[in-house]
């Protein structure tokens, strides 16, 4: 997209509206819908700071600070030289701050999400020391490869204690919802993360032939007692994810 | 190390003395003073649990406990059948907290860093906005490599505003103790983790020519009032760093 009019346009008509929200909000926030409704998509290029300020008459620290909210969101990537670009890569975050399917929304794209295994297995010692249970106790995997426009993007593999799913069937888009569903508040999460070259059947699962390194990403969740839930291994596309912490 | 007498005696010994560390600390203190010794490196394996706790005269809750540290501290990695081992990778985590030295030393290794570049630059508009300064603003490019047992694993790029350093050659081994002699407190900080494959350059500073993984750690510092100290960009072998984090 090359011509920003309606985007100006859509801006200046949320400035003028009579609420309350900071005027940075405001733009961000129309920046955000635009994405939505796939006026701008990922790849795509904003105006530079000084063109937005004059364009929309707005001082160039109100800019900023809209642009340092959309950055922070993900949702834009200021690169060397080459201006501010709406981002195409998803952010991995402790404890689905951002759940998959609400970011992919956000880059106006479809998520979709298709669970290969939904079984109970005897634990073996690796994952009973992270759910603190005994070897061989019952527990679900779950086994999920998630799409963005139909292009799978990872393959995830969750480990969940047998007794704190009553039915399967129940769980659909997202684990944590689920988990919400049966009042089992996911409160802290431990994350370990590593790049790996792909396994043949990483490279079957979604699909590629050529050689893109993996992100994968180990975390451990834990309820509000500190007890563990869920402890889930996940191979991201290397060139598709990042993962993203703060303290 | 198959023969684990001299560690069972040491731990017997720890255990003994009179004061009041719980039993399980005992245990994890002298493994890893065994490793620090060189009695066990990386690689190495573990008793089981049972016979530590056959061996030690503990029970086996003390010994869980005692491995749950160690494994908190990433000293041992427990892996699917194959008991415990004596870890070989290093943790990259959030604000410093397992400083690299220390790391290297836990795992009975020598630890050492090669400043190649302490340069002033003009800021790109990218690194400007992560330091939050202008453009072309002066700023600190440090550029190191990091080595165990003389064999490199790392390039680390760090941009720091030229204000906050008075004399670069002050900066010895950890920029961060540099940061604190001058009563700047790294106090909180961003990441944005990614696998990527290797550029020739990385290639070429690390002295390896097949093809690993790459994982690059973005991390943005902050003082105690907020404001950025320092942006890094650290590319380390995938195949020797994990990022750890916690929320």
């Amino acid at each position: 997209m090359n011509d920003y009019s309606s985007l100006i346009e859509n801006i200046k008509q949320r400035i003028a509206q009579g609420d309350k929200s900071p005027l940075y909000v405001k733009v961000a926030e129309t920046v955000k819908q635009a994405i939505e409704q796939k006026m701008l998509v990922g790849g795509d290029f904003l105006p530079t700071e000084r063109e937005l300020s004059d364009l929309l008459g707005v001082s160039r620290i109100t800019v900023r600070k809209a642009l340092d909210v959309l950055d922070k969101d993900g949702v834009i990537v200021r690169s060397r030289g080459c201006g501010t670009m709406i981002s195409e890569t998803m952010e991995y975050s402790l404890k689905e701050a951002k759940g998959f399917s609400q970011q992919v929304v956000l880059k106006g794209k479809k998520p979709d999400t298709l669970w290969i295994k939904k079984d109970i297995i005897p634990c073996s010692e690796e994952i009973a020391s992270h759910l603190k249970i005994a070897v061989d106790e019952s527990v679900f995997l779950l086994k999920r490869i998630r799409y963005i426009d139909d292009q799978p993007v990872s393959v995830e593999e969750s480990y969940v204690p047998a007794n704190l799913i009553r039915d399967v069937d129940d769980i659909q888009m997202s684990l944590y919802d689920y988990f919400r569903s049966q009042n089992i508040i996911p409160t802290r999460t431990q994350s370990r993360v590593s790049a790996q070259l792909p396994t043949d059947e990483f490279l079957e699962h979604l699909g590629l032939k050529s050689s893109v390194p993996v992100l994968v990403i180990k975390q451990a969740a834990f309820d509000t007692r500190g007890k563990p839930i869920e402890y889930s291994v996940n191979y991201c596309r290397g060139d598709m994810y990042v993962f993203v912490a703060e303290d």
